[in-house]
């Protein structure tokens, strides 16, 4: 008798929903429901502007998504609910929302509606980028020794520069604020009724560590005296492993999904780092990329140990029993965005439209007919900074060997090969700090379209690449942690490697390297390579010194 | 009583006849006749096609020009042929015509018209690059003393690679061939019926030199046995400063023309270098850019020195007494028009047709409401090579700084800064090597259309720049000359310095620099120098080597 479960995958625009065959991994059914109130960057609901660099969202959402696509896949699958025995989440991360001790939103009480520090703030709310700076000065000040685990850098994005945002910009809010908590807790929270803390986001997003916990509260206190107290009063010590249990499902929201209560929630996740089993990676050396807008690198290994320039190493933090390691780039398909948007010709769009083919299509199929080398181009990738190897979000483009020959789809082949000498360079990062990289896959939005790409990626790094087996590689991820919080004896796992090799898949197809082009690529890497550390290491800081006055400009950028 | 003499410019595409007041240079009448024969690049006029790299052009068209143009400006101007007192005229270089003894082109004798090394090979032709690499390793193997006055590197647009081209192609033809006359000298010849060379010509693009002659035969030789007796046999020793008289207008081209025979003519000039005495310049220091889609820029010295990364310098080549230093920037409206071709989105060209603009107009009014180092980006403007001060044309180009909100204005003011610090380069050059540039003048369709981008040239280089007063700058030098090869004694001048004074001119517009942009453009040409030496200086090879990677992909380019 087949048993399902249903994993949900909170993203950035929208929630998704996947019901599962726990045996073999397979989708049966899938919903999606666009946020209503999206990602909040201009205003409040009440229409109330927000300031520059906001991104926040609203909580209510979340629980449409549950309510909405849960019901949704059951009846699409046309299964039992009696034969779905778990629940697996994952989330962006961090997400942050301030809540009551009872976890409700302070943005859901009237009195809090029009405060715009009530609401969730999302992993791209960068407004808090000046906290950041200072936390790092005062890090590098006091030589914390958690620095170096998060790559020497700690992001605008992450849980303690927004806390620190609501202390310092709305103090009675902070006062009021219970407990700030992970979106992806907060929504396993409302499944089972219980608080619960994932290491995945604990460790990754607050600086978090198994065997130290946060940083000391002398820290806390340097950074804002108010701010001293926060882990023990409005954060949680008590953080599980992923692959545990967070709780069961509670009657009144069984009766709102249309589930039987007490079935198994899995703790939270987060949208990348669960991917990992969806392809069925069970250790070390399997490099899974998540390429998109951004690319998010994850690696297994069997001890901690210092590897610059990564985003950070987090215990239990990708797989139970494994030190979960993450790396990334700051821009990959927002560098073909920009390009599509500010420097492709009319006479390409005319030409595209002539044939009836979309513009992204036609310019693929032009870039693609182009040899290695052939464009004379190398770029550095750094359009938004550069997050893995170098963590310097100062860091901006550079692209040489134009002529006046150089055609639109050579520019854009040569930022697509730029994205994958970068994440070459963090496979050779990982492989000289001893973590050699066996294999790799690929999931997410580009690796499920771009033939093209994976083919110049899998050159570029002379590695076959996997492709992941799921369109919604995150939801399915869930899906496997909900069966291993389910266990074995409920028709599920009772490791979550065994669910992984049970459920996780990759596609038949599979990109093999070209040796002929992996030669050029070998030629136009060491170029890379060598404006990569001239200009990133150091030994001309234009790109600083252009910012600096480009600051200085008063311009508002 | 007012005399009148008439300048004609050859320019790459048309012909253009100005009617000059001697006295002040006021200009009565103009008339411009497009070449029939435009340039052949793709075939000749039985249909043969043309192999890649060729650029023709026919005589035919420059007669076309004299019988056309001339008799047009007096019916224009109303002023009696009696009162044109001499023709001066200037030419593209090197333009190359092989003909019989008697000034015959080749290409005009049926028996040839199917060679196509017969007809005037345009300054653009850049077919024997071969060659041209060829002689430069030579005479750099043998040391030869001339090469440091041409910066190092002999061009294939000069004159000894396309004779050698037709020696090795067209061996019969070579041997046919009585005088290869630069079409500067060839029209003079037709005018007043006597072959003469000029200084300008023949040192900038033949290698010769007033006090050394051309290179030895031994020379020669070396390149290739057959042209071991070239100077002698086939160019001339006899060469003429600028501002001599050639001679005096035949009868019956007078009577084709409709002037009187007996009035003076010039000796040829070189388009670029006929414009200095035009806007008014008359001695050291000054110095005058010709910007267009490339740029020239003239310098007057005392004495010959050694200046690195110099097109070339000669005696008596600009104004006669003077050393004239030549440099150049091989690529700036080229840039732009690229950019405009290959970079500009579907979205501006909407917008400019929305609003009825030019699409230049534009982007320029976006360009220019930036400030100076808003944009944050820096280029090395080197998408064609870099003349000087490198003179390596396989450079290639590059630019930095670019982020994902970076806009195309930002990139095309980018260009626009980028040739701005070429030229400040080139100054800087010059002053270190005891040329000190103490004004700047601009010509060309550029300096008269762009008024953002003259500004933009003056706040980098921090001096006013002044703009010719004719947009003909090359016909109105010309008629300069043409009043003093008549002389004073018939209304012209005995020197090119009083004519230049009384007769050139320039806009009551002068860029002034705007100090506070100067001091932001100090920092960024901080910047431009420091990658311009890095990448062109031997510090990294990138260009090349990507331009090496490029050739064995076997691509075309």
């Amino acid at each position: 008798m087949p048993k399902y479960t249903i994993g949900i995958d909170f993203g950035t625009l929208s929630g998704r929903a996947v019901l599962v065959d726990t045996s073999n991994g397979r989708e049966l059914a899938s919903a999606a429901l666009d946020y209503p109130h999206g990602v909040m960057d201009a205003a409040l609901p009440d229409g109330q502007r927000l300031p520059h660099d906001y991104a926040l969202q609203h909580p209510q959402d979340y629980l449409d998504v549950l309510t909405q696509t849960i019901p949704q896949v059951l009846a699409e699958a046309g299964v039992s609910k009696d034969d779905v025995v778990g629940i697996g989440t994952d989330f962006t991360a961090c997400t942050l929302i301030p809540c009551k001790a009872d976890g409700t939103p302070l943005c859901l009480l009237p009195q809090y509606q029009g405060n715009r520090h009530a609401y969730a703030k999302l992993w791209k709310h960068h407004a808090a980028q000046d906290k950041a700076n200072r936390l790092n000065d005062i890090a590098a000040e006091r030589n914390e020794p958690w620095l170096a685990r998060y790559g020497g850098k700690i992001s605008s994005e992450w849980a303690i520069p927004k806390i620190w945002e609501v202390a310092d910009e709305a103090p009675e809010l902070y006062a009021q604020t219970e407990r700030f908590i992970e979106a992806s807790d907060w929504i396993v929270w409302q499944l089972c009724g219980q608080e619960t803390r994932n290491a995945c986001a604990a460790g990754y997003k607050a600086l978090w560590h198994k065997g130290e916990g946060y940083p000391s509260a002398d820290f806390f206190k340097a950074l804002d005296p108010r701010l001293e107290t926060l882990a023990d009063e409005k954060l949680s010590r008590d953080i599980l492993p992923l692959g545990a249990k967070a709780g069961e499902l509670t009657s009144p929201m069984a009766v709102r999904l249309g589930l039987n209560a007490g079935i198994a929630v899995a703790v939270g996740n987060v949208d990348a780092h669960v991917c990992a089993p969806a392809v069925g990676i069970d250790g070390p050396g399997k490099m899974m990329a998540i390429v998109g807008t951004s690319t998010c690198h994850m690696l297994l290994g069997q001890q901690e140990q210092p590897v610059p320039g990564i985003c950070g190493v987090v215990e239990d933090g990708i797989l139970p029993g494994f030190f979960g390691y993450e790396a990334g780039q700051s821009c990959v398909g927002d560098h073909f965005a920009w390009f599509v948007e500010s420097c492709l010709p009319a006479a390409y769009r005319d030409a595209a439209e002539a044939e009836q083919k979309n513009i992204h299509a036609y310019l693929r199929e032009k870039a693609s007919a182009l040899r290695p080398g052939q464009s004379g181009l190398v770029a550095l990738d750094w359009w938004n900074g550069n997050r893995s190897v170098l963590v310097d979000a100062d860091l901006s483009g550079l692209m040489l060997g134009m002529t006046l020959q150089t055609a639109p789809e050579e520019i854009y082949r040569a930022l697509i090969e730029a994205t994958a000498y970068g994440t070459r360079m963090i496979i050779d990062n990982f492989t000289q700090h001893g973590l050699p990289v066996t294999e790799f896959y690929a999931a997410g939005g580009i690796a499920q379209k771009d033939p093209m790409m994976m083919q110049i990626y899998a050159d570029v790094i002379n590695r076959p690449i996997k492709i992941a087996g799921s369109e919604q590689s995150g939801a399915l991820g869930s899906a496997i942690f909900g069966a291993v919080a389910a266990g074995r004896a409920s028709g599920g796992y009772d490791s979550v490697f065994e669910a992984a090799r049970a459920m996780g898949k990759v596609k038949d197809t599979i990109y093999l390297p070209n040796a002929e082009n992996a030669l050029v690529y070998d030629k136009l890497y060491a170029e890379y390579t060598l404006l990569h550390d001239y200009f990133g290491r150091g030994a001309n800081d234009a790109m600083k010194r252009l910012k600096a006055i480009r600051r200085e400009t008063g311009t508002k950028r």
